[in-house]
């Protein structure tokens, strides 16, 4: 076989259906976010980034900046090693009693991503606990799916949200199967919320444990940025909270938390845990001073709150189609491939606006999307400048606008 | 089903085996690594660490360093994204520049560990080159193993360096049959190093494609620090090479290197790095300042293989056992769980020795070992401690020792 010319070939039919990633490549600048430069060869550009999940902007905030500055001149760059052969660093340890802390439970562990956290933690007790039928929301994100498959445990989908659907599927098997619910608080690309309530109703009543994937909610709700179930006061009903450092803390790695002997029961068995390198003390440092400073404080997340209804009021002032949602994602719907990429591109190019097109695989093909973040550091200006560039490319295009929602 | 109590037994076969495992609390400082400090509880203990895969100590390197805080200071802590959604920064570009470079590849794709770049680099071309059958060495790491588990596809597992046995297993498939052979270069555990221009050798004469893990090699080996390929100029025969940024490179991080389009099909199917938050760009700039030192400094090669053989000699000379192999790893073998568990607890108490016991599943049952690997940074007086400890235990024990080498 001829390997060069067949993966030439299914990259020109990537190609074909608009679907070619082509990444942007940027220099974000601290203290200036969303603020940025782009490099095209050996050209720049100014860009304003606007499909970011750094959602508070915390990524360039003093108290992380400082962590991670001063675990550097103290511990120096890596970990040096997996957890278990001399990675372990007291940041790591600190960390983790700040995670079970802030999810009201006796244990966190780290893994070196969101993804992974999901893959390894649902993959080791889909796969360890004998019998374990796995209860997936059929828009679950790729790394809790990937983590099922790997599993081989039986699954089975459940309509997205449809707590009905769940309890029908839970009641096909009788109370000595072991049962085990996974499913996500704030979807990242519709920005839909769970009805966690319901779902840990249902589950308690089949003895199923659960499972909630945090990531687009951990840090922008609840009162210490415990997330949706934080906020909604459900933490203690649920079996695993797993979250990210990545996203509203600003820097990198991903976690579980839960009970101390689940906890040490995924530590134990998960390969993906065991046989990676650990995260850098400065990251740890970094995302412990993140979760710190949003436990006390309210403010970010509450201007956060507030940028995203002055958005959400002026795309509706002017038409702009987007998908209605409780969250702080907003989907501007375009529904094609190339349609999103060239609206993408239109923007970057005529106003520094960066906006990447969502296409499939990460939604379904028809729903590709513009998905805008606004955070607390969008300002007003910001907001004028996106919301103006849309309302143009919507007209030079004749796309269809939505009455004005008032 | 009772979870908890399922966890909790679980973890007391795990006890009763001997290998629960205990992460030791350590904080490294930068500067006077391989010394660090060993929290216990509210008590502290001054060790020197002895397992370390910080190879050469570029993990406190004021270049590495330097080129941390600049990059923190530049663009702030986390990337903010997948690498498609505003997450690739210009250091991620100016790294995969640099690491295809050091491999002579046209291109190199990061991603968050060596781990998930196994995994979803060897997983997504099994899976997704159509009739794909993997050849993996016997003793290959677990995220080979799991890569291509995962991928599903048919796969061959040939006895370890045996390339007669790979020859053999080749020869029973066709040549219309595309094949991928899935192999390391220094094995992490045993030290040993595989033949590898007979195993490309094999591979050109079935047409198979050739897949390297180098992450015990890179940075250590080569005229700048390209790997053992390197060092056999053999680099362009193959086809994929990987290797990490967490071992002798300091940092953290895992990559793939070969052809532009095989790395673009990875970098455009591969759900284990599209859907994670890229590396933060400190990250990338301080593993790009340690690629670029090695790549121009043979000092720190040098006097680590120095180092490494001056603990060769004394353990020698004492009697000490340990697997005789041509790399930088020293196994100091004791073949049982306990006792070797109960030789690094006694090192670490009486002489803040820290040397983590390797036991199953990182090698099999009855080869357990203590693994030493000596550092540039490790001085005569670290050296001589640590001997002299190691013949008092044996002593204490009446553990076996080789007769004098030499």
């Amino acid at each position: 076989m001829d390997f060069e010319t067949y993966f030439a070939s299914e990259l020109d039919s990537v190609r074909e259906d608009g679907r070619y990633r082509v990444f942007t490549d940027i220099k974000r600048h601290r203290g200036k976010f969303p603020h940025a430069t782009r490099f095209i060869g050996e050209e720049t550009q100014a860009v304003t980034v606007w499909c970011s999940n750094d959602y508070l902007g915390m990524g360039q905030h003093p108290k992380v900046l400082e962590a991670m500055h001063s675990s550097l001149d103290e511990c120096g760059a890596g970990a040096g090693g997996t957890r278990n052969i001399s990675g372990t660093n007291h940041y790591h340890v600190e960390l983790e009693a700040e995670l079970a802390d802030l999810h009201g439970k006796e244990s966190a562990l780290l893994f070196t991503s969101g993804y992974v956290s999901n893959w390894a933690g649902l993959g080791t007790l889909a796969a360890k606990i004998p019998g374990c039928v796995v209860f997936s929301d059929s828009l679950n994100h790729a790394s809790m799916i990937e983590g099922i498959r790997h599993s081989r445990a039986p699954y089975k989908v459940w309509k997205h949200n449809d707590v009905e659907d769940l309890d029908r599927m839970l009641s096909e098997f009788g109370p000595e199967v072991p049962k085990l619910v996974a499913f996500e608080s704030v979807y990242s690309m519709d920005g839909d919320i769970a009805p966690i309530a319901e779902i840990l109703d249902v589950c308690e009543k089949h003895g199923a444990m659960s499972y909630i994937d945090e990531v687009h909610a951990v840090g922008l709700y609840g009162q210490h940025g415990g997330g949706i179930a934080e906020r909604e006061g459900l933490m203690d009903r649920i079996t695993v909270i797993e979250g990210t450092l990545g996203k509203a803390f600003g820097v990198m790695g991903g976690y579980i938390a839960a009970s101390r002997n689940l906890v040490d029961f995924v530590r134990s068995f998960a390969s993906g845990f065991i046989f990676s390198t650990a995260l850098p003390p400065a990251v740890a440092a970094g995302a412990a001073a993140s979760i710190r400073h949003l436990k006390n404080s309210d403010a970010e997340r509450e201007l956060q709150q507030e940028r995203v209804k002055q958005v959400r009021r002026k795309l509706d002032m002017l038409g702009i189609p987007h998908l209605d949602n409780p969250s702080h994602i907003i989907p501007v719907m375009v529904g094609d491939a190339k349609k999103c990429k060239m609206i993408s591109d239109w923007l970057m190019d005529n106003h520094g606006i960066y906006v990447q097109p969502i296409n499939y695989p990460t939604v379904p093909v028809g729903t590709e999307r513009l998905r805008l973040t606004p955070s607390p550091v969008h300002d007003d200006g910001d907001i004028d400048r996106l919301v103006n560039a849309l309302s143009e490319i919507w007209s030079q295009c004749e796309l269809a606008r939505m009455s004005a929602a008032a």
